[in-house]
């Protein structure tokens, strides 16, 4: 019976081919309609592996907190999921991607299909991309906000980032608003900014109005180190998001071309050059070879070409990143010990500090525009403007939220729930139970 | 060498494109051909995904136990997989899709490619989609049967069930069967009723002959929870499964087409719904957002929409993916409470009550032939019939093989072997060894 | 913004077409051209579940070894991909596809797009496969060697892996060297010797210049047991593996067509049947179906058909794969027992032993060529040139690169680091931290 729709769809004779090939239908189907499919099967691809991304915001989330706290960790990720194609389903699309003016759309509710058109794609092919990617904005900020936040108020929050906050800014790049309309337009190819900074901003903003974690910092006001509970998980998740990434860059390009490779290729040397970076600088200035870091440097690298990956050179990408993982181990001692702004897993200063970077560096890497290839400092001015009108949007935007919520329903569970973990009280069962292990053999002599 | 390939496949002249393009070989090539190479690809693609769900169900699986009989689960896992791909290409095949009767296929063995044609698809193409379906029909099995089955006659039970019982259930609805014959036929598009119920029935039969675990129901028959060890791996399960079932529901189309986003758009639309509705449920009924529930949710609203992924619309998918969330919270507290049947996983809920309500959903909100489409009620009895009819047939089949096993080599492992572990007693070594952990530490300080 | 370049790309009217399908530009775009596009993507998926295979090696690396040593595991295999891939793309490439002797390319240096040419598939999309295979060749070492080998050491070892003695193998047979232009060229399709006997050998010689572990044999000199400290863990990194080699052997076709199908197919046939192979055998031997081995015999088949999955039928692929298995449990106990080698995970007889097993198969199981279909001894004294001349290079030279480094900075931690874990003294964090588990409560009533 499903073998008709194929009959139906390739109309006309049949011949058989040498080998191992099937006889396949011939006659009216053309060039053109192969490439449009084979757009949309590329798009629903890389859609799935940023999709699959959200394991590894999970995986690296998870293992960098405590186990007390380990089934609301996941909880809150699997949250980020549901909300965010609920919420960028019923709202956000349009606000993004829906016709308007410059600044939001309001045209075209609902995946309204007499509305939308976005060329070879289908409808639900760039929704599900686009809903992936509203989801990872989102997911950003509760790594920042592990470990202390309520689960309704987060809940709440992720709603509003992903149905409002983040489709604004996405129009305002890629919806064909102002951003886009600079005489020497913003480039943001795959999102340090629009998906990564607006991530960043609003966690640096949870973070603020949460306050750190009980004991993380001594009455002397030193930081102290709360170790993740699994750094397999937490390396295991980095690359799950390396993997991920390619999907994330290479379906950027919103079709199914040559250009996707060779994007996917700056992708995975600013990925390397990352971790390299940030193994070299944190080897040198702690005289060990941190796991975390090394994972943080290339996630950093990640996030740094996801603006340039497809404006940038191999060179370009290989020093993006690798500046980009440096700038991690500094960012994070940075937010750590002097901003003394407690973010469990580093996300402020991955996809903050590194979203900015990276959108920055196209403005000098750019082989076409950039300052480093004669073209001037128009692109870096609007690489500045774009950094800097996301930046105050979304701080404003997020603290109004977050004040609002922290004033009536509150933003932090209680300090009992806090030391005792989030998990049974706040979810009703622990992440690890019972017999989770055989502890006691001594290993020494094995 | 390898590149010889390409050159022979291509014959004709070469020209070279702008920019990155490589110069490729012109000529005799048509669009049909392409299209064709595309369906096969983007079906190998789909079975990837689906072999992936493999690990999705052992990490549920895995997670949802206990530690003891962790290396027995995911070696159950591992089988499922070996069993059902050996089962079902040397005689499932040929039952589910092999020419015959309207009962069972007998014709075309060992994938002859002189017997079958699946269009535009070829047989090894074919063949790996559909291996991995009966391995998903299988692993359901396994997770209502966790932490008290013997290993040899899970093993006997899978290859009967992927070899002969799914493949005719197989046959009826895909293959050409009776079920597909009906003046309205059947709908399944990829497989509520015939890889989860199918798995279902199994597993129902299978927990009836077992029993409950050692401690499961107290002296006064009252349920105890035995809680899961790691519900961080039961999340990340959850959401390799959903990255899946892209390719299960996805690859149901059997080509690339236009089609494919609608579908996969349905799918994440219905599973996102079922997580929201099983947390609102569960939150408002126990007063805890319960974490593995939700997961149980989206996975309930996965196969919820797996029967009509292609025939409904978006908002039909959010109202069954909803509504069957909510089902599972029910059928859960059903089976444990009320039918006192011992399923660690709550696999009968989510495969059994929510395949058989997505199945019978497609009589409501299919947009061709669906009751809520004026379509009266036609579709309706069909689908009705195709579930009853699965019901009875699985049931007692699964029923005879259960019997018979338990009657000769036994269903069960010892007292002793289940109070210890089964990893120990039945494979000789703990699933977690020795210094697993470095416990002690009092942490409330941290 | 985006959407331009599509429309530049197809330039031309644009029509509608019916249902769900978006309006596509029809016009100047050909077939072939399609086609070439096809096979960028295709290679570039490939590519990625290449990638993602080093996720299976980090999860079974991780998940056989022990718990005090399970960050350092994981950060040599980040660090293999870090490496393999900067390697790789400085010098490997060029000595692997560019031109030069019969024996290693020295032309075209840093992907220069005016040297090479690849037919359909663009620079970027061949190197981002070949990178992944060459990072593959080098995390065989990691596992082989875990546990007590310096962070440093096995860095400088891995760039040399990648950079220099896997691609003048590469170059042998699939960069036009010599290997490909004996009379009948060997065959090693997606590299059972190139890739899996390469990293193996390599190995062997590291094995044997670090010794065992402290306590692997007793003062009897009888090996003891040394259990990893999860299973689930190894078990799922076998099902990664198992995805991942769909890309690739897969993706070795280089092109996107009607075999791409039968090459997965053999690959399916041949994993599933070397863990039955496996399974069989252990339990036969020992009494138990151990777990371990059964997901060893699996990688086992894999490796063992990488060399002929094109080359061989579906009934030679079972065949190979169910004797690979087997090979593996024997070779395992060799190596442990006779020979005295401590491979923590089995590396050298998974990759080694089936390695050359598989690549001599090719001899016997070509359906062109083979001696068992008529071919005489032609392809089988290829098969074995390719094998030794594989064997005694990267013997010589890994030999060479390890008494180097073992002469100046030293290969091997001391025994306090060792006993310790490696995890605090080389990288200065634990894996597991803190309150990992709630231990404790007696589960026996449960």
């Amino acid at each position: 019976m499903r073998r008709k729709l194929l009959v139906a769809l390739l109309a006309g004779g049949a011949v058989t081919v040498l080998g191992a090939s099937p006889a396949f239908a011939q006659g009216g189907i053309k060039a053109a309609e192969v490439q449009a499919v084979l757009d949309n099967i590329w798009i629903l691809v890389a859609a799935v592996l940023v999709f699959f991304m959200h394991i590894g915001f999970t995986l690296v989330e998870t293992g960098l907190t405590r186990a007390k706290n380990a089934a609301a960790i996941v909880m809150k990720n699997l949250m980020t999921l549901i909300i965010g194609v609920l919420a960028f389903g019923v709202i956000g699309f349009t606000l993004a991607f829906g016709g308007g003016s410059d600044w939001l759309g309001y045209q075209g509710w609902f995946l309204d299909p007499g509305y939308f058109d976005f060329g070879n794609l289908t409808i639900p092919t760039y929704f599900i991309f686009q809903a992936a990617f509203a989801a990872t904005a989102a997911t950003i900020v509760s790594g920042a906000m592990a470990e202390r936040t309520k689960f309704i108020s987060y809940m709440i929050f992720a709603a509003i980032l992903t149905g409002i906050i983040y489709p604004i800014v996405a129009h305002w790049v890629w919806g064909g608003g102002w951003l886009s309309k600079l005489d020497t337009p913003f480039i943001d190819f795959a999102g340090s900014t629009v998906v990564h900074s607006t991530g960043a901003w609003a966690a640096l903003m949870g973070v603020w109005f949460l306050g750190p974690r009980i004991g993380k910092y001594g009455p002397d006001g030193k930081p102290r180190a709360i170790l993740g509970h699994s750094i397999p998980f937490a390396i295991i998740g980095v690359l799950v998001l390396f993997f991920g990434w390619f999907g994330f860059n290479g379906g950027s390009q919103l079709a199914a071309d040559f250009e996707v490779g060779r994007i996917a290729l700056t992708t995975a040397f600013a990925g390397v050059a990352g971790g390299m970076g940030a193994l070299i600088v944190v080897w040198l200035t702690t005289g060990k070879p941190d796991v975390g870091m090394t994972g943080n440097g290339i996630l950093g690298g990640l996030v740094g070409i996801t603006a340039g990956c497809s404006a940038v050179n191999n060179w370009g990408a290989v020093i993006i990143g690798a500046l980009a993982g440096t700038l991690v181990v500094f960012a994070v001692l940075y937010f750590d010990r002097v901003a003394k702004l407690d973010d469990p897993v580093g996300a402020i200063s991955v996809h903050g500090a590194c979203g900015v970077f990276g959108t920055l560096m196209v403005g000098f890497f750019a082989t076409e525009g950039g300052l480093f290839y004669g073209g001037g400092v128009d692109q870096l001015v609007s690489q500045l403007i774009g950094i800097v009108a996301v930046l105050a949007f979304v701080v404003v935007t997020t603290a109004i939220v977050f004040f609002v919520i922290k004033a009536t329903i509150g933003l932090r569970v209680g300090p009992e729930e806090e030391m005792e973990g989030l998990d049974v009280l706040e979810h009703g069962a622990p992440g690890y139970a019972g017999d989770t292990v055989t502890v006691g053999a001594s290993f020494a002599a094995e």
